[in-house]
């Protein structure tokens, strides 16, 4: 018999305890012994009558309980989640986190300490929700040197910018609808400012490339700039724009970066809409894979964490986590430093815009001003292309992105 | 050290050689020692000069060689590769493989074997080639009772498809290319009649459903009666003919079949094109989740058998495989007794068609004759349309499922 703790009793957490005894005799199957879950930490008084006997607002009851194997963090954030895993691992416990702060913040830290103690640090859903990427990346790809990952990993812009190229709607509106939904937040900034996708390809890339890229060091933009004016010259070139967390090698360093993308219709990840998302990993040996699904939600990342919960359950006494390395700021390549081709609106006449860029493809759409103009510029440095625009009234700037 | 054994120097033999040699530094990097291959069991004389103190034609070399603890079989067929196989796991050795014919007739029973010997039997690049499918299903997705499977599993016949509907090509035309681009064989039956999906869809079925799913009870048809009049007539309703596999839980029984069948535009299935292969699960937490990839070709299936080598080399010594028991006759419901839409292209009128079926919705095409006649049927019973099909002349008849 192996016993759980569930740390956190909130749309995850409930969502796990569900999924759980929903598929109980299924996973003590696929186990080979009977589970359990023994504890439920949740500050609030019991939030739940049917598992009355597991709540426990204690944490010591749980670390100190030499029958708990297996944790199952889902409080989210940093302060509370980070003391509880790293004792957790500490006292021989695998821990299982659907918590991309804390695996972006603090992976290689947490990784390495349950090395140390023989157990397993896994995190299946703190990526994709219900998607299976982290597990696909580090073993079924395992032969790969992986080049580019590239996704649409955040299902609430995803869905705000759906609403506008399908809809022709606002961003504003697409998000007061996001919001009614519950699909986007009262505060809605780590979403569409793009921290919740940065945290995300961090993690991937991580994993990828075998040493921690931390959050702090990508270049992050979100969506809230994104016009319909910008859909609409997108659209005219078969594109639309999708808010993308990429991670590339260039040779030993690695390009990172999260920020709205021009994507044509052709790429697998155009037609990726709605709350969904997917991940393009691109292999020297496989060419490129993509998975897909819902990214977000209680039952689908439940699904994740359960599954991560019986693999540490089958594995306990073995470490079987995949590994990075911690690493130094300057493996990131400062953004600065990359090319790319644009795609801008600006203020200026066709003339002017020539002068600057040299040849350029520009791009129409109805009802457009007179003063205005959009184009599609040739690649260029990132920082060049920052003076080439100081003498330019720029309305919209969006990295075109071949995925 | 751990040595390995490569039985078979054809297309997919030599890319995993190539494969493994390539990222042979980064692969024993994950695997925490080193890794080299030890044989290459092969009938022709050294078809490679650079591995040539590797190359054997005795399988008793490689059998009796202790240190020999991972081997990677990719021969194809039963007839050498079933006893191998049987003799390396009973051997104490793990064996990995890229054999969906021997996966789809000998899996329970090769699992078994494996289990009681304390190594494991992959088999990754079975279904989906590079696409990681088998690992994802087995593990990411094991909190879900799995509902539905449904595959685009062959590149083959998807390539000849993506040519009549994307370019009004008629069958026998597309196959001749096909052939030409090395994507179908001379005798390109197995692909085009069906088999190769079959077995895949077997080898998902019985990892989804726990019980072994043999191709000789699935109902299977393939794609050479479908012509460009039923191309056209389902590209009028916003739909796509593609070659399905599909295992959908109904109870305590599976229906699984090969098939053609029709497809919304909506579908995720419906956007995979050429060569490409895709794989939907339907799981009661994750809800849809879908895998895209190259499902075929010498890297990527070797991107799949090296990285099963590298799970097999780093848990040698423990019994990791998934399992699914051996299973009567009577788990498969008999394919006449489930209920479908169909979608049928007759010589009649449309008061004959109403006569026997009731209410359908017709279609229409261009340059269509007068008498011709195509339509949907409401869903009906597969023994109960054979029935009704009996008083007419049909031409074309193809199911409408709903992925």
């Amino acid at each position: 018999m192996k016993k759980i703790a569930v740390l956190g009793y909130g749309v995850v957490g409930s969502g796990t305890v569900e999924v759980f005894y929903k598929n109980k005799e299924a996973l003590e199957k696929k186990v080979g012994e009977e589970l359990d879950i023994k504890y439920i930490l949740e500050v609030r008084d019991c939030p739940d009558e049917r598992y009355r006997d597991k709540f426990t607002k204690n944490f010591d009851d749980i670390l100190g309980d030499p029958e708990v194997t297996v944790v199952a963090e889902v409080i989210g954030g940093i302060k509370y989640s980070y003391g509880y895993v790293k004792s957790a691992l500490e006292a021989g416990k695998s821990v299982v986190t659907s918590n991309k702060e804390l695996v972006a913040s603090k992976g290689a830290e947490l990784l390495k300490i349950a090395k140390e103690h023989n157990v397993n640090f896994f995190f299946e859903a703190s990526v994709g929700g219900g998607i299976p990427i982290i597990r696909p990346l580090n073993q079924c790809l395992s032969a790969n040197e992986i080049d580019e990952i590239a996704g649409i990993l955040n299902g609430t812009t995803n869905f705000i910018l759906t609403k506008m190229i399908k809809e022709g709607m606002g961003f504003d509106e697409a998000l007061r609808i996001a919001q009614e939904l519950g699909y986007a937040e009262r505060d809605p900034s780590a979403d569409v400012e793009g921290h919740d996708t940065c945290r995300k390809i961090c993690i991937l890339a991580s994993l990828a490339f075998g040493r921690h890229v931390y959050p702090d060091n990508i270049h992050t933009e979100g969506i809230t700039k994104i016009t319909l004016e910008d859909v609409k010259y997108c659209e005219s070139m078969n594109s639309v724009i999708k808010l993308i967390g990429f991670a590339s090698k260039r040779g030993n360093d690695v390009a990172v970066m999260t920020c709205p993308a021009v994507i044509n219709e052709e790429s697998q990840l155009s037609g990726v809409n709605d709350v969904f998302n997917a991940i393009l990993v691109r292999g020297d040996a496989v060419g490129d894979v993509v998975f897909y699904g819902k990214g977000a939600g209680k039952l689908p990342t439940a699904s994740a964490v359960v599954s991560d919960i019986i693999v540490a359950a089958k594995s306990h006494g073995t470490s079987r986590s995949m590994n990075w390395e911690d690493s130094a700021q300057d493996f990131v390549i400062p953004y600065k430093k990359l090319d790319n081709k644009f795609y801008i609106r600006a203020k200026a006449d066709r003339k002017t815009v020539e002068g600057i860029f040299g040849e350029v493809r520009f791009l129409s759409r109805d009802g457009a001003p007179d003063d205005e103009c959009a184009f599609v510029t040739p690649v260029i440095n990132e920082a060049e292309l920052e003076g080439k625009c100081a003498s330019l009234d720029v309305l919209g700037l969006i990295r075109v992105l071949d995925y």
